[in-house]
């Protein structure tokens, strides 16, 4: 399937109506951005009847006085005049539109209808229009985003996201993935779609070759069938947090967006994982997904070790395992003889493997690369938690040993709990090296559960 | 019911047989927490016939040679010479006796006769054992556990707990608790529970006048009859956390404390929740509810407004609360005519309450102080969850605002999302001013589900 958006991830020229000389306001924000996110400087056209300079910039008192044709413009303007810019973008050869002002069917009939009157234009003129009631984009080439935007911080990388709500776009989207190391390809807030959907954006990402993990946040699906459809082809993790399942929360959806997810809750939740989507039960859950499918790699089957320090952890982990059928299968011979070396001879070792009397014996970090590497290894295990607390025995332990097992190419998790400033840096150094940490046990275990949810779509993908 | 625990929560006088000068060594541990802990400094008998002096005390070649008669014995020495003591114990009238050395029926049979053994002359003796294979005791008078304990940063206070595990014990515990700012009154370690078991505890606490609430981490129960009797007439929340409820985790728990769960989860869940009991699914969530329990008033009933900044955190926030029939009434028209003071026009005012629009007209402060004490306020409003996030239009949010909440006496229960040292500052301010923080929607939801269960449970209250 093809499709065209480039005429919003990668313009030759911009133009901002509505932009605006005072700091706290959206039209001077979304200048901002581009001014330091866009490569072609001078091809950046402020447009402002009432000033004549922002930012260093010329600003031109209409659309039509700009010089050249322009590729993409972005609006922030009363939604009341957006009618009669449309013929004005015709004349510029304007290919796509952004519309972040609020103010249509999300407020009631009559911005409905504004709404309309804007598509049908747009229809005609051969112009896509983004939004409206939206905060644009953040590519790694471009950021069209009001939002405040800490350029330093942000980490450019593979994942691609659709929010159907500010709450994924500039400085909050920052926070959430710079801190977790995940690196963004393209972030959309996409507010009421008027014209550009979701599965406009699901096959921009499928064809990308950057974007390895697609995300959505979605209060409504404009074609759910297409959309599944075209899901049921990936090859990448499609991760989807639907808004707007119960009665309370699509009223809410209704003054949020404007949108309606149609179906029963479980039919839906069966519809998405036929397609091979993965669904999640909120933003939280998301980002730990997200991030563990940006960095980790598929496991080849459902087959778990925990690795723990007290015993207490161990017996949970496998109880909540065994809630989402992951099986924890006992160590072959090969692996409990080669583990035995590692433990006191009155501690044969079993999974989950209570590690404490091997850090005794070895101290914590030969005794854990010992252990680890020999999980990884063995044939009868296809992932591996690491349960480690800042307790007196484990206060040694060095995070890097995560990273020295990646050469396994099996999935670990690492669960972390106790003090929160050994906690924080470990934290810190385990995720810049590409792993991943939680601090909950049901988390790690329903990440794996949707790795083995994945890994059962890539075998029965329609090809 | 009446229980009598006295000798090993406020001893007169203390033993400790197995007593090391090696500062690694848990023999040294155990006397090092006594010394700074306990009041009767001049009653505190170290036993060990290698050595003549350990951190300034005499030392004792055997127990018979202390010049008193002692009420608590300690224990760190091999299982097989325990029995050999018991008859000493008796001589020096020893009412308790705390087994803290491993290698009982966890590791087998011969480790399982020493236990019974040991049961049999205790019996005979009318002494009370404690443990064995146990991290021994965390009260708010006395610390018999050998791990290191910072009394620096430990928070006396209201919750007992009981834990089947050494992770729930000195630095660990503290960790877990000081962090969240939850006062410790009795924390147990049990271990294989030979003889002093979680329903001698829960009788305990049950008459304790400082304990508001009681948890446990249990890997089964000695007599799940008995301690579902002694729940039901529970005035304080009891709180449950069972490890080995799967096949696997069962399998586990052998080598752990060699204890079982019996009955399939779902009957277990259900004789539990029948007994007013609250169940939880792991670590981190006992920690949430037990935080939650002692801080929060119990509401009403289930009636919830969510205040929000971002319309998708309402959304979620409403539709995870559907799934644990949890209620967001519509507002009443006096709680709408009041908001409506504090937003614009086109905005009215809804539950969840979308709040940002608000914040731009009167500032965060202002706007949120209205917003929550109308709803605290409001007779169709038992509870309230506040999601804030660290977006720049929150960004002057002042945590006090959750305290100044507290006189309304219901539930107010904060969500926050965002930059990590923003979040751990509001964090710490609100922790610190008896109020709580979740980071994940669903915990906040759960933690309302787990108070409505209570208050159920408390209606029906066999008196």
């Amino acid at each position: 399937m093809k499709n065209n958006l480039s005429m919003f991830f990668t313009p030759k020229s911009i133009a901002v109506v509505g932009a605006s000389r005072n700091p706290s306001k959206a039209g001077h924000g979304i200048l901002k951005n581009i001014l330091w996110s866009f490569e072609h400087k001078d091809k950046i056209f402020p447009v402002n009847p009432s000033v004549t300079e922002i930012l260093g910039l010329h600003v031109y008192s209409s659309l039509l006085e700009i010089p050249i044709n322009i590729d993409l413009v972005i609006l922030f303007v009363p939604p009341k005049i957006i009618p009669g810019l449309m013929s004005q973008c015709d004349e510029k050869k304007v290919k796509g539109v952004i519309i972040e002002s609020a103010g249509f069917a999300e407020v009631g009939e009559e911005g409905e209808k504004v709404q309309n009157e804007i598509l049908k234009l747009a229809k005609k003129f051969k112009i896509r229009i983004w939004g409206a009631n939206c905060i644009g984009t953040v590519t790694d080439t471009l950021v069209t985003t009001f939002e405040p935007f800490d350029e330093n911080i942000r980490v450019k990388g593979h994942l691609s996201i659709v929010g159907q709500s500010g709450y994924f776009g500039g400085a909050m989207l920052l926070q959430f993935f710079s801190e977790r190391m995940v690196g963004i390809r393209k972030a959309c807030s996409i507010g009421n779609k008027i014209d550009v959907d979701e599965c406009d954006l699901l096959i921009d990402f499928l064809n990308d070759e950057k974007t390895n993990v697609a995300a959505f946040y979605l209060e409504g699906f404009k074609n759910p069938r297409k959309f599944l459809q075209i899901a049921r082809k990936s090859t990448i993790p499609i991760i989807c947090l639907l808004g707007g399942l119960s009665p309370v929360g699509k009223k809410a959806v209704l003054s949020h967006t404007s949108s309606t997810v149609h179906g029963s809750p479980e039919l839906l939740a069966n519809l998405l994982s036929q397609s091979g989507i993965i669904q999640v039960e909120e933003f939280g859950e998301l980002f730990n997904v997200v991030e563990a499918f940006t960095k980790l790699p598929v496991p080849q089957s459902n087959k778990l070790a925990i690795v723990t320090i007290t015993g207490a952890g161990g017996v949970i982990g496998a109880d909540i395992a065994s809630k989402y059928n992951i099986e924890l299968p006992d160590l072959s011979k090969k692996a409990t003889e080669k583990l035995q070396q590692v433990f006191p001879s009155w501690m044969p070792p079993k999974n989950p493997v209570d590690s404490w009397p091997a850090f005794e014996l070895h101290g914590v970090d030969k005794a854990l690369r010992k252990i680890l590497s020999i999980l990884l290894q063995s044939e009868e295990i296809d992932m591996v938690i690491l349960m480690i607390a800042c307790m007196s025995v484990a206060k040694t332990f060095d995070p890097m040993i995560v990273k020295s097992m990646n050469k396994y190419a099996k999935p670990l998790i690492t669960y972390i709990d106790g003090d929160k400033k050994i906690k924080d840096n470990w934290t810190k150094t385990i995720r810049s090296n590409n792993g991943v940490v939680f601090y909950n046990i049901r988390t790690c275990i329903r990440i794996l559960h949707f790795f083995n949810q994945f890994k059962k779509h890539l075998d029965r993908r329609v090809i």
